[in-house]
């Protein structure tokens, strides 16, 4: 017997025959003798709804009631679930943030999740009761509702999970696992048996949108063993887990890659102590995520090149704060690009073997590709490249490290 | 300075639109120095929505689990109108039931409120914050969600005046007040400035659907003043209050009707003792709810015919359940009519004037309008009618007790 906790999205969810089919899935798994607790999100489309009633209203709304409105996707999803589950004769009930309680943070609308109290949902497992409980939501300090963030359904399912003591983690998606790279992109990408924690959260910030950076985190902190599966059939999907349980490590387990960056170029900015601070500063201070960064070295002017890399979405705040400070950064000019892609090569493998950047590059010039900015970690090489050329260099690094399926 | 309790209804917060114009009207009564709690609906059709997903999931739902869904319609519209009221510059927060708490008993589905803990709310009005109440629900002695059946949002209004010994409660609705009878029958209706909580009380039971008859209740024991009033203008309304604060009372203050009637008869049944109680045992076992009941002088044959009244809804139930028993009841035909008003004449002023009954009779005689059944209470009179005479019964007995307006 293994407690499991399994968690569907919004897609799995998002209407009562989908809610039917889930209920006969968390049958199975109760039928052959497991303990199940099980996360939901809201049905699809509807947290979208409640944000557009929220912002219809004001534009600078208080966090604390938007937490209140957008957590009702999940007491909708999770109530009904219990009901099918009753109907099939399963022992069920629905648990909201408050009720378990999920302690978390006082930061409405982005909480982080504290403490899971499971004394009484212990209890109910072992008397084979199905513990059907919302996704994305939590209580803070305040005893008022507070929200994850978008996508807070995976966190909420492993620090479950983490409280639990669960054997596994089932999240269920609309992909069957974690690939080699995307799919769409190459037929010949592979469904990769296991991934270390590390290698994953490497391949979820770089835009495998499997699953949430925080949640895969949360399951490495706390050693939870996650499985990546599909809800529309009975394949095995891909185990997320510790290094140390995959035997045969492969150099690289996978290519990412991310559309949503853009890239800003301050040309001729003063050679001095400062400068750095100066520019990266204001952009903090509002909020800005900068990426890769890359200073050229100095030319005869006393001046470098400073280029780094921003979300897409973030890239008209970021224009307007140093065309803001233009008088104290001195920069001839900015350029700004939206037209580029980060490509990375991501495998715990690289720790101990020499060349795997190397080999990165040679492919990219193999195909006349030209790399804008390069930058490195411990797991990962990535680079900047022109958005035409993705599917072209997902394709040629696939091949050059030996990923590609028979 | 007043303290008021506001409810505005499912038409009343429709869309966000509807819902910034009640953030204007609360503003009003804020600006005006009083402190202000507001009681909400959901949307109106987003109730039916919830219940339909349920009842598309399982007809025999776990009552426990639809409180929890259905309760999610207040929680959009109390966070969307504590925003509205920010964005007005208004201070305010919304509360769930849970949060309040309102502790009302464990019948899930048709809660009722037991006790409005008020300390921090209280606090909070004091220093000028609007308090946003979600109508409708509580929490029960499972920390569980609770609901009070539909239209309990009257109720929770009433409930919540009561605790914060509010000086009114006013209750926004789609109508202005409380007619001497349905405006739609006769343009001589007239709006009352002042009704009994016992007329009122009669007059929503039979079918004047202003406010829940539960609420009135609450108020008449909890001696709330409540104001029926329209939400799309600041005309007064009509107020509901102790008999002792009308001082010119009418004999009679209106004339209130109810289609939802149905007409059994049970034609020459055992004239012996036993038989009546034979008859609405199995009825009352069934949770069908008679309302009057006639029964005749005894005939030559040792037999009687027993009428009743019940509501429309329930007559398919009520007619399989005489049926499965007529071996017992021995009755020797079964007859039913849908086609039955109820009409009734209230007012208190009958305690201590004869005549009124007879007033009625003569009124219908005289347009020839035959009366099948008959029951009086201390302050009512009701009569049975066949359903096509209705609205010429109501104008003709609006005239015959001096109702008509000039």
């Amino acid at each position: 017997m293994a407690r499991i906790v399994q968690k569907f999205g919004g897609t799995s969810v998002a209407n009562t025959d989908r809610i039917k089919a889930v209920a006969l899935r968390v049958k199975a798994e109760v039928d052959s003798g497991n303990q199940v607790a099980v996360v939901l999100s809201a049905m699809s489309g509807e947290t979208n709804k409640l944000v557009e009633y929220v912002t219809s209203i004001s534009k600078l709304y208080d966090a604390r009631e938007y937490d209140a409105i957008v957590a009702t996707g999940e007491q909708v999803t999770i109530g009904l679930l219990a009901i099918a589950l009753q109907d099939l004769g399963v022992s069920a009930r629905s648990w909201l943030g408050w009720q378990v309680p999920i302690h978390t943070d006082g930061v409405h609308g982005k909480a982080r999740i504290e403490r899971v109290e499971t004394d009484e949902m212990n209890v109910r497992l072992e008397l084979g009761e199905v513990c059907v409980v919302a996704g994305f939501q939590g209580i803070g300090p305040d005893n008022r509702i507070t929200t994850l963030g978008r996508g807070g359904s995976d966190t909420s399912a492993v620090a479950l999970a983490a409280a639990l003591n669960a054997d596994r983690c089932d999240i269920y998606t609309d992909v069957d696992g974690v690939y080699t790279t995307d799919p769409r992109i190459t037929p010949k990408a592979r469904k990769l048996e296991k991934i270390s924690y590390e290698e994953m959260l490497e391949m979820a910030s770089v835009g495998a949108k499997v699953l949430q950076t925080r949640s895969v985190e949360l399951a490495m902190k706390q050693k939870v063993r996650v499985q990546v599966r599909s809800s529309y059939n009975d394949e095995p999907g891909t185990l997320v887990v510790d290094e140390d349980e995959i035997v045969e490590q492969e150099l690289v387990s996978g290519i990412a890659y991310s559309r949503d960056e853009a890239k800003i170029t301050l040309v001729a900015v003063p050679d001095q102590p400062g400068s750095a601070a100066a520019i990266f500063g204001p952009l903090a201070d509002n909020g800005i995520n900068v990426d890769m960064i890359v200073q050229n070295i100095s030319q005869d002017n006393h001046a470098t090149d400073m280029t780094f890399t921003l979300p897409i979405a973030d890239l008209d705040r970021a224009v307007a704060t140093l065309e803001g400070n233009r008088d104290v950064l001195q920069y001839r000019e900015l350029r700004s690009d939206k037209d580029v892609t980060k490509l990375s090569v991501i495998g715990v493998g690289m720790r101990s073997h020499a060349g795997v950047a190397q080999r990165m590059f040679t492919a990219l010039a193999d195909k006349g590709i030209n790399i804008q900015v390069i930058s490195t970690s411990e797991i990962k090489v990535s680079v900047l490249i022109a958005e035409e050329y993705t599917e072209l260099a997902v394709r040629a690094l696939h091949t050059a490290y030996g990923l590609d399926s028979d």
